[in-house]
């Protein structure tokens, strides 16, 4: 194995939101990783940025990502991706909607090209894109358009406590139990089990798949799905060579003796993956974007406008965020070169 | 206020499935519970407790539960319910499924007749009862029926760190979306309100009501039943004095943070409500019956039949169990006084 670290491009970090938290997370976390890496540059305005960093904090206005490496060490490195209207935290403008969008078209497009080794995302404020027109349910399903996916991109939810996957992501929960097939579920678990062989370097990965219904369907007496969608497509995955078990009753397979037994969780909707994730380790948690020919990540929170421009954000999850891009980049380029 | 304590019933505490780890439990909870008190006894059959305990264990079989409280302190009180065939350990077998259903239907006799003062239930397998013929989803919709409540009894789960009550139970989450009505969150969210106030002594409750959907819906986008049927039911709620809030997004609601905002979780579905809760606390939680004529407890986990026989069993939550149970039917006790 080559180490493939040295020569690895930066990381492309996106404005997300700019009336959200998002710059002032991206400015605590060049401050906390300045030293060691990894190297990251901000797709935003840089007057903007050095205007909320402050006299203190260098930021320096770059042409191309290839200049970030060398500069990180000593000032945050922006790619200019310029605002309509100036912001006003707290207060989304749809004005500045394209720019939150040229943002991660450019980040991925870097990324596509070699230019950036990985996409982390700012959270983004999904009611104004919408009033802009973004026709997109999220950003996991923007990136799987904006890199041409024929099969949806698969979200994890990543802790060092725990994974997670949903097998459907931003739909009712209505319409999460009526589009639950046996086909979804092993293609959305084949997709995580390739990402945890390639991304995350687990030689024989162990999905836990939990049922849809209270016990699991305790035998079809609370329901039928279970038996009849489930347990089919965790029969069709073993038979595929894939470690896969259950389905388990969702109460009790998240518990830290459970999950021992599990690399991750494929769950049924979205909760039932983020109420374990999110209660365990609210700010620790990492979005991962599985089965795009570019690695994503991106914090584990919104876009906190109820504190944005105070100071006050944590920037935990985005650090997490960063370097688990920088870890997972790093693990497909090596993997790519034997 | 007067102590009413000391002049406190013994608890009832049934036999659950003999099967599974309920006796065991039952010895070690009298062992630790001894000294201190509350003060129970087993409704079981003697000889199989006694093989069970072993010889270094004194069993007293009572012929009436007044006889348990001078006892308590040096013999574990056994009120005598015979089995039909003898036990096997992790072998549920239906003959003996009538003296299951009796210790229960004795117990909340005793209770209701004030010779108990609450009903504390091992685990039981409903499987087995229902090859029986027993006709009841489980443990809290059979002790609704044998008490004649007209309304259908609430679950709370309830550990020292969180306090959950789903709307529905045991149902398919299909069946739970489906039968969600602004009036069903409303009754329940009262019986939960009333028992907060009366038996855990809490003087304003505040309520915490989850959204069905992931984010609340986010407006429409991903479900209408947050905007329809979750927040009327929390208008309602405020207008009757209740300190009710909400609809939350599910996934972040059960947070330290979160939690630390409310006294109770009114939760959609069971999952929505026992995910946290067992995630959190696995072994700590105690199910609670709320708007029963009796005071109603049980430990958190099933039968438990693969460590049957083993001696590897934890009590810890059975004696949280006991020790809740007493505490709220003197609370309630009092209430009566005054």
């Amino acid at each position: 194995m080559t180490d493939t670290s040295a020569a690895a491009p930066p990381l492309a970090l996106t404005m997300g939101e700019p009336a959200g938290i998002g710059g002032e997370v991206a400015v605590k976390a060049w401050q906390a990783l300045a030293a060691s890496g990894p190297a990251f540059f901000l797709l935003d305005d840089p007057a903007r940025i050095a205007a909320l960093a402050g006299p203190g904090i260098r930021i320096a206005e770059i042409a191309a990502p290839a200049e970030a490496t060398a500069l990180f060490g000593s000032a945050l490195p922006v790619l200019p991706v310029p605002l309509a209207v100036p912001v006003q935290p707290g207060r989304p403008d749809p004005a500045n909607a394209a720019a939150v969008i040229r943002s991660i078209t450019m980040a991925v497009q870097l990324t596509q090209a070699g230019q950036a080794s990985a996409v982390v995302t700012n959270p983004i404020q999904k009611a104004t894109l919408y009033e802009a027109g973004f026709p997109h349910p999220g950003h996991t399903e923007f990136l799987g358009a904006l890199v041409g996916s024929t099969a949806e991109p698969v979200m994890m939810l990543a802790s060092p406590m725990l994974r997670v996957v949903p097998v459907s992501i931003h739909v009712s929960l209505r319409t999460a139990i009526e589009t639950l097939t046996s086909d979804l579920i092993v293609e959305r678990s084949l997709i995580a089990h390739r990402a945890l062989c390639t991304d995350f370097g687990i030689a024989n990965p162990r999905l836990a798949v939990a049922g849809l219904n209270p016990h699991a369907g305790e035998g079809g007496a609370m329901g039928v799905e279970d038996d009849m969608i489930v347990a089919p497509a965790i029969r069709t995955l073993r038979e595929a060579g894939v470690a896969a078990s259950g389905p388990y009753p969702p109460d009790t397979m998240f518990t830290p003796r459970a999950r021992a037994g599990y690399d991750a969780a494929i769950c049924m909707y979205h909760d039932q993956a983020l109420i374990p994730l999110k209660t365990i380790d609210m700010d620790g948690g990492v979005n991962v974007t599985l089965g795009l020919p570019v690695v994503r990540t991106s914090p584990d929170h919104g876009t906190a406008l109820d504190i944005a421009g105070k100071g006050s954000a944590d920037q935990g999850s985005l650090i997490a965020a960063l370097r688990l891009a920088a870890e997972l980049a790093a693990r497909r380029a090596s993997a790519a070169q034997h």
